[in-house]
């Protein structure tokens, strides 16, 4: 974890840099920091003065161009057309909250839950991802009448008190709260076992145990179905049978994360859990929703929820809003009518292939894995013993950002590429991507 | 508590009435709760189809015309061509996240914390002003390296697993959580005391006792600094000077809750705490703040966010996204340009004296109280014996949504009418409200 920190430093800007920049860039910098202070974390050791965004580009405030294969936000390509006039169109008209009936919700309702199982068919809409798992924890507990969660070692879920709580990834160095116990993802690199499926339901089976044996009691697995900040697991397809499996037995709730997988994503279908054939009693969703426009979601089995509102009188201001659901409504549709799943699907493939062509050619390139436009890129320091390379990582992606790329880095040891760009990303952009990094990892001199 | 749910209930549509309503209105209904199930309230025995709104009118599906004195949130006026205007420009420009260097961004905060006392100098941006609260309370206890919140007893704060702890008004009937101590407003109307100033910070001294007793510890104290949710206290204007004082004394951090006093709805100042002439340590802002673009922020003294960053990592993916900052600009814009801090003050004490002066002549009218355009007005049984009379106020705002006025209920009872238009709110509409209140009251035989 501590590793983690530094490693993020390291892709990050260094603040106590900023008074030494006698520049344009110096002045925009140490501008942020009279307002936002420490709390403000800008990427790169040369920070981006971004202006405008387009589809798969970026521009900067020099009309400088960059590919982004970074932002998973403006899932549909950035400032997309349809949704930027649903949002305008529907601000001049409506934007309140719900307790007014207004078709546009009801018609975003209708859509969204169209996409889930049959089971899942109620929804709250909330404003973002964080909130989605706040409330999605909350529901659990009601439902259950026990406080216990079980997420992965890295997991983040999001940023509010009890949210951070099962975020391992934000908590590094302090002890888990007695509520809360981790399991490792099934993670075939370094650990490779025989049976993920077997292997991961092994691990929660043992946390249920200590959950009930401590007097917690079980209610709910809440992960991440990419498992994004762990590092990016996605396959075997369907290892997450067994576990939810074994859940529904111990009498808890299996919580699906679909904040990163969601909306298309993984090329196989809408939701991340669909490529594990399993159904959740619960879903969140936020990120991609509203390609920028914060909203957020919880999607369930009706009694979930009935049981919830029988106890607590939640209320989101701003979730629902209209203009969300017109925003919402248009990802929707763009998602449905340009094929961009097939799209994650295709260009997905092309781009794991590339990667693991080059992968042939440099042996800092542990591991290329993912599924669809979500795709983890290993680097490591030696191919026998998988040792990571944060280091390498944090060196490729201010290169790769020097040459108009935009990337990031995941995992426990900051050491794997994490590559989600805008789902409009074609092939030509994935080759543009594939070459970068098959020259700069050559022009890195090994350490 | 209990007591207010099912005053609540009564303004509220029943749900179990859906399916019997063969018209229109009727399968709108049941369209709602087939996705929104039971967590689903909609305002009013006879829910409103609402389709557009300008200014400080709302229209619905059939075209009928609303005044609206209930929304907070779109606090310049429904559809504000300015803010509209920011919006659509943005949004088809950039919208992302903080982790880029953007002047947008950095102009609004700069903005907004020029609002403030100088004391106050950092800003981290949100979504909602639950988050900014949940946000609060983890500065706090970083800060202060204790746990203990003292709120008022009908205090409202938002919707997070942390903040309903500290809410209340959402958790009738539940026992307080451990770290949560609660104090008597000091409301002059029911329970008239000497001193309220010294009346309040008695209360507050007593709370930080036992939360030292416990072992707890005192962290802060979180309040409205209109107390809307209490009933709405905001006079005599200063009261809370002493128990700011008693809490620097006592260690802790003063939170001002200004989601919903707060962007010069008081008239009097920005900030409801300027009214009490005090300076916090901490402000959280939601509501008006974008005019129903859902964004909230935390401002506080920059030695607070400096020790959180040490020990946390927070980040806010869609918190100060640039569509958001636009927003927020042109709301600061509006109020400033068009003197709506002013009007408020002026219009409110119109309102005020009309509000009191048929008050005279209905006995139902215990009180009126409140400063610039946030007003309660009290209902009672009996002017003697000061008895709620919720099932007028629930009445009275029903028959009032039916002559095509918008308005809702707070306080421990639901007999407190809530009174917070959009700031651009005039004297005319101010009397036709007036007249309204006269008429119906008039028509509502008497209990």
């Amino acid at each position: 974890m501590q590793k983690e920190r530094e490693i993020l430093a390291l892709n990050a800007f260094d603040q106590s840099r900023a008074s030494s920049m006698d520049t344009e860039l110096g002045e925009a910098m140490q501008r942020r920091l009279r307002s936002f202070g420490k709390a403000s974390v800008l990427f790169y050791q040369e920070p981006i003065r971004m202006e405008r965004a387009e589809g798969v580009y970026m521009f900067d405030v020099e009309g400088r161009r960059y590919l982004d294969l970074y932002n998973n936000v403006p899932s549909v390509g950035h400032s997309h057309p349809r949704v930027v006039e649903a949002i305008r169109r529907q601000v001049g008209v409506l934007n309140t909250h719900t307790r007014y009936l207004n078709d546009v919700v009801d018609a975003y309702a209708e859509r969204l839950l169209a996409t889930f199982p049959p089971e899942i068919d109620h929804v709250v809409l909330t404003c973002t991802g964080s909130e989605a798992n706040d409330l999605a924890l909350r529901i659990a507990k009601v439902a259950t009448g026990r406080a216990g969660f079980i997420v992965t070692e890295t997991a983040y879920h999001g940023n509010t008190t009890a949210v951070t709580d099962v975020s391992p990834s934000s908590r590094p160095g302090q002890p888990l709260p007695p509520h809360v116990r981790v399991v490792p993802v099934p993670e075939m690199f370094r650990n490779p076992v025989g049976d993920p499926g077997k292997s991961f339901a092994d691990s929660v089976a043992a946390a249920i145990d200590d959950l009930e044996q401590t007097g917690v009691g079980f209610a709910g697995l809440l992960v991440d179905t990419i498992f994004s900040s762990d590092g990016v697991y996605a396959d075997p397809a369907g290892f997450l049978a067994p576990t939810v499996k074994l859940v529904h037995e111990r009498q808890g709730l299996f919580i699906a994360d679909e904040v990163q997988p969601g909306f298309g994503r993984t090329g196989a279908a809408m939701w991340g859990f669909a490529r594990h054939g399993v159904v959740p009693d619960i879903v969140t969703m936020g990120k991609p929703m509203g390609n920028g426009f914060p909203m957020g979601g919880v999607a369930m089995r009706a009694p979930l929820l009935d049981r919830f509102a029988e106890e607590v009188k939640y209320f989101n201001t701003f979730g629902g809003n209209p203009v969300a659901a017109a925003a919402g409504l248009a990802v929707l549709d763009v998602i449905e009518e340009e094929g961009l799943m097939q799209n994650a699907r295709e260009v997905g493939r092309h781009l794991l292939d590339g990667l693991r062509d080059i992968g042939n050619r440099h042996i800092e390139i542990g591991d290329v894995r993912g599924a669809g436009l979500f795709i983890g890129l290993e680097l490591v320091r030696d191919r026998e013993t998988k040792e990571p390379a944060p280091e390498l990582a944090s060196q490729l992606i201010n290169r790769l950002r020097q040459r108009g790329i935009l990337i990031g880095a995941a995992g426990p040891f900051g050491s794997t590429l994490k590559i989600r760009p805008p789902l409009c990303f074609g092939k030509d952009h994935a080759d543009i991507f594939i070459a970068a990094c098959d020259e700069e990892l050559r022009a890195i001199p090994l350490a």
